[in-house]
């Protein structure tokens, strides 16, 4: 289909250099947008299936094959299957939940194929009744939902790399998704074993081959954790722990421990391999930062972005992802002009507590070369970091916790790549 | 396991009659529950796949083989493969986001296989420019998201018979999804091809093969009507609408237009075969009410539920669902001694307008024999009605709108079974 150039208003308001315009636009109700062809007298095509019957009914459904290159990516050390990570196609989707087949995944020995009728949760340690527990039992307990992204904490860590790799969103930044959890608050189940005053530590290991452990401080699980059953919905999918997984709300991924089967109240970390020897931060110093839990506010622009290329001058919506593992986004700021201004973009409602945020702004792309970036700033006031300003103040072997802005170069052709400006 | 009687709190304090408690007593940090036992020295087994590596990565992943009961149930009509509907199992799911998978299904004449390259979008009839979208023109437009329930007209018809249809929540009322849709404004398109002002309706046509066409108020489709491309993330399924269907936040099922091809601008509703053979309510006076088209303030609780006995008496927590095509739950209120009292339940947050609202409250179910019910009150004042209410006013030839109150009957043994009460 042939195409007029978009964005005909000469009178729209700029919001920042580079083409930005305010938010509010598109809201407001524009017209005259021309981005879609006039119809003519040849109208509708009668397609063929139009003409016949459809398929029947599925028990369970899945996408339409013309999709079927929306996958998670994935990588392998040799000779460990199920040891390495898969990632969300951020740049295939929008809106904020991730689809369970497609929600990231990082193991350590595969995925466990767990009985769930033969798994069990003990509770133990510095606790006054030790208490173990089933799937039956532990589905009696009140119920709560929330909405949470998990992040591996070494999500985006090829940014740390001398040169910006040449990779989409699903790459750079794909070990990130958000779904509706739904199980028993872990505070609840820990009250009901009676918690020792010694106790400030929490020792948490999934029932995977590898025996992932994590040391959780107490003060965390009794606040916002949860032991999570449901995913979207449903039971979580093998690849999140199922039946049961540890749900840290804001926290890395890491610590979110899957197929858990044992939770040890203990008075201080228990410095299991997964928290020596990985998940810490080298400074320049040599000294290694540990324990560093929350994830930092962060935001990425999802679309445009590598493999999305623009296909014409005019106007566009930017749209990405915002998050913080201290709370609420608060706001996100757009820049078009590789950081010289900045304008605020529109925050998809509901605005949920560490939840993804989508974000959008309208842009008037004059197909000159731009830089886009995008900066979530969060309800605690955390800014999101420059790569300088990140890696001035902790090297670039720290690895873990990678927040600082991405920046998308687009040519004058309208293709989109990974550059550090 | 063995299990001990839950609730030992002597002290609760009654909400309502039958054993309700209130409903901050969870939240409030409930300790001596008692539904779990006490671990002894036996401890843990190390399962047999905690002993070697599990299985590698999935590009799409799927839910455990142990779930495979977890599915739509369906019914077609003779030799009519891809027509009649396939049912959400609400009593298996917790939370509000159905998962793709699982989201009911209405067609008329089956699945079509709809090639997106070739997918056309036509807005005609009383327009100053007709204009014509494929699926690259149409995701120009600027974006939004929003969480919304989708019923089916027809849902929860059964309960206008005579006797209670012993059958579970799947298939009285599993004609109910929600899920986070996103897509562009259709105010946006419409504004673009400039509305002429005769016009006051919207034939919205479909592209399977049987035209499926309705016809919209126009008021609804410049207010909050979305062109649907993206269900939970992913493009939307084809059981669905794959790649674009019509949304119409709290409307029937069947106007919200699967794989939606044509919208004709018109002065007057066009009376297609499926707002006249269908989805118009016979009154006990022989007329039939047309364009009958929220749906009304409604709840069921889906835990307990029929299949989902109860083991034992004790300390429970009746959860379920709540929604209204008016906007958002105001409140939901639940009986166990079959609508002679009633306690106020704890809502979910965020409680969102249009979409599903998860319900909870503790109860002490005591052994003997009880009646549940839900009744949910809407932000604009809509109450649910019994269904004594709901048939003296319109008798039981209507079907479609039924959102009348559920009965659950629990027997001495813990057996849930469907009761008109």
């Amino acid at each position: 289909m042939r195409r007029k150039n978009g964005g005909t208003h000469e009178s729209l308001e700029p919001a920042a250099g580079g083409g930005l315009i305010d938010r509010r636009f598109f809201l407001a109700g524009a017209s005259g947008l021309a981005m879609a062809d006039t119809a003519q007298a040849q109208s509708l095509v009668v397609e063929p299936w139009m003409k016949e019957p459809g398929s029947p009914f599925t028990p369970y459904g899945a996408p339409s094959h013309f999709e079927e290159k929306v996958t998670r990516v994935y990588a392998n050390p040799p000779n460990a299957p199920g040891a390495g990570a898969a990632r969300t196609p951020l740049h295939r989707l929008h809106g904020t939940i991730t689809p369970n087949g497609l929600h990231f995944e990082r193991s350590h020995s595969g995925v466990p194929d767990i009985d769930p009728d033969r798994h069990r949760l003990l509770i133990h340690g510095l606790v006054a009744r030790p208490l173990i527990f089933d799937l039956d039992a532990l589905s009696r307990y009140p119920m709560e939902s929330r909405i949470a992204f998990i992040e591996c904490g070494g999500n985006s860590g090829a940014l740390n790399q001398k040169d910006p790799l040449q990779a989409n969103v699903q790459t750079l930044h794909g070990l990130l998704s958000c779904a509706e959890w739904t199980g028993v608050r872990l505070s609840t189940l820990l009250e009901e074993a009676g918690v020792d005053t010694r106790a400030k530590w929490v020792l948490a290991e999934g029932g995977d081959a590898a025996s992932m452990s994590r040391s959780v401080p107490l003060a965390k699980a009794m606040d916002d954790a949860l032991i999570a059953l449901y995913q979207n919905g449903e039971r979580i999918r093998p690849s999140n722990g199922y039946p049961m997984r540890l749900l840290l709300p804001g926290y890395e991924g890491n610590m979110q421990v899957k197929w858990l089967r044992r939770l040890k109240l203990v008075e201080a970390p228990v410095m299991t391999k997964d928290e020596t020897s990985k998940y810490t931060l080298l400074q320049p110093d040599g000294v290694s930062l540990q324990f560093v839990f929350p994830m930092e506010a962060k935001s990425v622009i999802t679309h445009p972005s590598p493999e999305l290329a623009l296909r014409e001058p005019g106007l566009h919506q930017i749209s990405g992802l915002a998050w913080s593992g201290y709370g609420k986004i608060a706001k996100v700021e757009v820049s078009a002009d590789g950081g010289k201004s900045w304008a605020l973009a529109e925050l998809q409602e509901p605005v949920l507590s560490k939840a993804l945020t989508r974000f959008r702004l309208p842009w008037r792309w004059n197909g000159g070369p731009a830089i886009l970036k995008s900066r979530a700033i969060d309800e605690t006031g955390n800014v999101q970091p420059s790569r300088d300003a990140l890696l001035a103040r902790r090297g670039s072997r720290a690895i873990y916790h990678f927040n600082a802005i991405t920046s998308w170069n687009v040519s004058e052709a309208g293709e989109v790549k990974h550059v550090y400006a």
